[in-house]
């Protein structure tokens, strides 16, 4: 899915040579680049990265002009674009991220909040102590709970229920969506890159999509995107106290009970069914139609139509004989 | 424990012939049908229902005249009762439930709240910014902390101190409980039934019972029953980070350590230790005095005075001897 | 991190005598004791206690002229200093500590929070609804964040970020903290003795201390300790929905995933990472430079440099290997 980001100013007339200088290379080339996407994403004149053979198959698909990569797969990426050859892909996608999107760093506390001005919504019911940011966008007859924070730009759909104490930023919300009590989505994700004295951080300018139809659990944490975007897919349901950590994509008509963690960039297909307090590794794919019983670990890809359980997870079979 | 529920309004004078033709059964009796309850707790003018062996010794003594059930059960049933076959059991119990109970699938913000009027109550403290529901009964000499809501009909008894942003709806709370900030007490279970466009959601009329002593800890989410309640027993303490699903029956002096979840309409036992991240999977049975390891995966019954650990858990030695 | 406590007022001129009339032992020495302590800290004029082997080596360096012990290890203590000998070790502490500390019981509401006089404060910005209670420090350029509550006494630095409906109470927080919404951090720990009827509270006298350049999670529990601090070193990151119970001791420079629980008195070294859901038993030492993977469950000491997964956690490669 697709949304476009009105979150994060981004920076025009980004020349190639700016970047590279950033990236302590010497060039003058002045074209001009006009954004930094993931490979998914990224149009001609944007530039993207590569540093992992696990997304060969985007990167043969990917149209922009130049892609940050390292030595490694150097090779690789000139088969299909102008490589930029850096130390550490990570690192150098954080400085041209920064460049782009000079605000992207500071996940900082919306100072714009006021009580709502109901003239400016139609028929959206507000509890008591509602904070509401600029240029917020609520559809009919949605409701926000008490002590609940909308934050700046965030855009909720119609016959939405917000419940009470939920904080909500860089989001953009369907319609009949349902959000519970404490719920937390759209902050920055935990991505940052160690150092001895003061860790960097890392710019998170991707956002939450929640799709029509969705019930978000309470206490829930759904953290925004890095450079792309954490998507709930339509229907989907989520119970109490989940964890779905920037840019996990999950599907259509998902059912996923308690205390479940998603770490970042896993995606999940649809209708995927998940037991309470099961984690799912990074970077993972998961298919259609997958069973995962409560208290997994899923650590590798999982097929479509598998039932998986344990810690690692494997067929669930395999796993009440071996527990028999 | 058996409250009266006076959070949700009951229709009367439902007769025979309504509730089956909500399930497509032709019918004329004008016989009036009280209420729908479950197997325990159903009485003679009642309606029940039955969908698993698991529960049979409960239908054996079960006082009502009607019983939904299917064609699987259908024999057994009329041993006891006269029987309402039909396909989806579960589906035909949310349709009577919401016949009698047509408020019970709003789980909504309390359009009613405001600060409390201190007036109302003997010896109460209020921090600031409290939101406070219509009939809500509180204790002489309990305290209520800042930001908390207390939505209407909740009844809270003395000596009790409710921390600050905490939420309780639909729960009765004993005498000199403590509920630790930012717990969610009395929200609706996670139970619904899947469908492709559009989940159908399950109404739950349940309640919180949380007897005397119990303490509740930080950023617990104890859901409320869907037709019977989810009840908490006297003196037990609960850590933070606990979940705790809908028709959960937990007994007396249990000691509960961080990020425990509970699947639905589980009962533990009295004197229950817990260590902490353990799941117990839904519709178990674990006994008195049970001790159960931290991190350990509960899916089947536990015997009374068992020590188990493990996932899934087995006998402690067992465990221990496996893993040295 | 040794930090003055100036959060429970603690009562001067006790005599050895009325310490040991609280344990049932006659005495007339009116020697007077200044304050109890854990071995680590306290000093020729303060009292310790010692009921475990593990902490044999701070027995033999504590500086305390009378320790609590029981008859097991009377002798052993009595080679150091003088023993006081009691049945019960922890009850005998928690009874002393109520002696010297006699609010240390009443973990409740802050009852004199208000809107903050800006006077007092320079730099820093507050949110909408914030409440700050007596003596709060703040540094300057500091942010808090809306709903959020600090209680009187607590200590931030500069330069810090304290997010949205934040909860903090006993704590001393350095520069550049960031704590993320919803954290509540300082409330007591999960200790207590249990009692048929209604359990014994057990006091806690500790705080939270938060080092510089640190982030703590969404949602996350950071309990403050019992005699000693529960410590969160230099430039740690914590993601959201992690438990730390009372006593917890973390080093320099860790990264800790979401969902990760800690026990109480554990201590992790500096540089260690741990992944997602993994659980750490009580009064466990975690060396330097460990990692440990998601999901695991650590029940014994892990010495530096190791890597270890698995529930029970193990070496990383025996755990890969049993799994293929």
């Amino acid at each position: 899915m697709n949304k476009k980001n009105f979150f994060f100013k981004k920076k025009t007339k980004v020349t190639l040579s700016e970047i590279k200088k950033l990236l302590f290379i010497k060039d003058n080339d002045k074209t001009i680049i006009n954004d930094i996407k993931d490979l998914r994403s990224a149009k001609k004149n944007d530039i993207s990265f590569y540093n992992s053979h696990r997304y060969f198959d985007l990167l043969k698909n990917c149209k922009a002009n130049f892609i940050i990569t390292n030595k490694k797969y150097k090779n690789k990426v000139q088969n299909y674009s102008k490589a930029i050859v850096v130390e550490n892909v990570l690192k150098s996608v954080a400085l041209v991220t920064s460049l782009f999107y000079p605000d992207s760093l500071n996940d900082t506390i919306d100072l714009n909040l006021a009580a709502p001005k109901i003239k400016s919504f139609n028929k959206v019911f507000f509890g008591k102590n509602t904070l509401i940011g600029e240029n917020v966008k609520i559809g009919s007859k949605s409701m926000i709970g008490h002590n609940t924070i909308i934050e700046s730009n965030v855009v909720i759909g119609s016959n939405c229920i917000i419940g009470n104490n939920v904080l909500i930023k860089n989001s953009i919300i369907g319609n009949n969506v349902r959000i519970l009590d404490s719920a937390i989505i759209g902050k920055k994700g935990f991505g940052f890159f160690p150092n001895n004295n003061k860790n960097y951080r890392y710019p998170h300018i991707g956002i939450v999509v929640i799709e029509d139809n969705v019930e978000i659990g309470c206490n829930n944490t759904i953290d925004r995107g890095s450079l792309s975007n954490t998507v709930i897919g339509k229907n989907t349901f989520i119970d109490n106290q989940v964890h779905i950590a920037h840019n996990v994509n999950i599907g259509k008509n998902c059912i996923i009970t308690a205390q479940v963690g998603f770490a970042g960039s896993s995606s999940v297909g649809e209708k995927v069914l998940i037991g309470g307090q099961a984690g799912i590794s990074g970077h993972l794919k998961v298919g259609n139609n997958v069973q995962i019983g409560g208290g997994s670990g899923v650590i590798k890809n999982i097929p479509d139509n598998s039932k998986v359980m344990g810690y690692p997870a494997k067929d669930i079979r395999k796993f009440i004989k071996e527990n028999k």
